[in-house]
């Protein structure tokens, strides 16, 4: 059960494994039907496994070239732009509601741009979103590049929620998730899994399911707190000796997030 | 700066140091004022310290006798009840809401049960309460004896809020809430408390400041975390050795008490 108003299905749809040339429907403005997000680019294959849990080693982060931020040349402060190659509907969504060209969107503006017509992501994911992809300079408002990185994780993470909805219900059970997240390098332990889920359980005695917008949820939350950790186990032993201080300021941030 | 509808100010008020004998004014329906929970009983110590960084060592945890559940003599289910001693206005709060007598409140009623008039807790809050004194048989559910320490926490918590908010404007500032928190029995760190605190920054540059409503969240964060570390932490060496799914287990459930 949620308390926090998600809404379902959720955008963006997987990237379309089969585009058409030339298609671009979500530059028809009006159409009833979700937006199709490029396909994901080169820079966002799965590098978020933790040693003996996961089991994807590749760490390719963050290959995009380029600083993403133009002009300056003049001693005005430089406006941050897209990285080069970024997908014009991507840009299309985030000046879409970058109305006063500053380069940021906030919370609301990033849930509205993430989001056509019936499709919404909670606040809370949104949050969530932002701090794991929260810019250096001014975590509480996204720049074209988090949004660029952010747009792509998503396109990634719907395309294995997808392959996991195998019923196409727009629902995943916690077995499924379970395959989710190990299939993007997170074997979460099937206690840590229980409680992560316990609070989408309506009391109804029914199975608990998943939409998007919860899968993404709980993704965020298992990325965030295992490579927190990871960053603690500097040799991959699977435990790590915390301080009291430091402990605190690794969780706090998810709970101030939200 | 919250994102989920906290209102202010937010109930119970402190306990009257001065109660007038025979001065119930809860107990007049209909009056426009914010009624007054009785005094904490002797069972509500503040017991929260932690080692280095608390001060209080006292731990007389749940001193209260007796079981809190009567009847079932019968062969019937026993029906929970209040331990002896309760105050009359605690037992008529949790009643008003526990309309089919069962015994439990759910959030959405734990939320109305605290609340009269124009005070009111956010359902953030409420969760992070009944997280905090959680019935053991029913998480999702408040009984009337969890009720009773809920109810007796958090009129010491609205002394304390009150002594520090000093001008009597329903909100106190970052310094305060670190002297608020240390009165508990935390001594939080700072680097700690400015990243609990950055959800309340509106961005606009004036000082952060914190309703009851907010304290509270932010105290019961502070205290459930630190109660866990502190378990892991046996020989309050201020520092602990968690493995993954140790640490996991012990911060996910915040996360899902949202």
């Amino acid at each position: 059960m949620s308390y926090y108003g998600h809404t379902t299905p959720s955008a963006p749809p997987a990237p379309d494994p089969h585009p058409q040339p030339g298609s671009q429907p979500g530059s028809q403005p009006g159409v009833a039907y979700p937006y199709q997000p490029p396909p994901p680019t080169q820079s966002q294959q799965p590098n978020y496994s933790y040693n003996n849990y996961g089991h994807n080693q590749n760490s390719t982060q963050n290959p995009n070239p380029g600083s993403g931020f133009g002009g300056g040349q003049y001693g005005y402060p430089p406006v941050p732009s897209f990285p080069p190659g970024t997908h014009p509907e991507v840009i299309r969504s985030f000046q879409m509601v970058d109305v006063d060209k500053s380069g940021f969107i906030d919370a609301k503006e990033l849930q509205q741009a993430l989001s056509s017509g019936y499709q919404k992501f909670s606040i809370r994911t949104i949050r969530l979103l932002m701090f794991q992809f929260r810019n250096p300079n001014d975590p509480n408002r996204t720049g074209p590049k988090e949004f660029a990185d952010l747009w792509s994780c998503l396109g990634q993470w719907r395309a294995i929620f997808e392959r996991f909805d195998r019923d196409r219900s727009g629902k995943i059970d916690a077995a499924e998730l379970k395959e989710a997240l190990y299939s993007l390098g997170y074997a979460v332990p099937p206690s840590v899994l229980q409680v992560l889920i316990s609070k989408y359980d309506d009391q109804s005695g029914r199975r608990v399911e998943l939409s998007f917008d919860s899968f993404v949820e709980c993704g965020m939350i298992v990325k965030g707190l295992t490579e927190k950790f990871k960053e603690k186990d500097t040799r991959y032993t699977g435990s790590a000796t915390l301080s009291y201080e430091t402990f605190m300021t690794m969780v706090i941030p998810f709970l101030a997030a939200e």
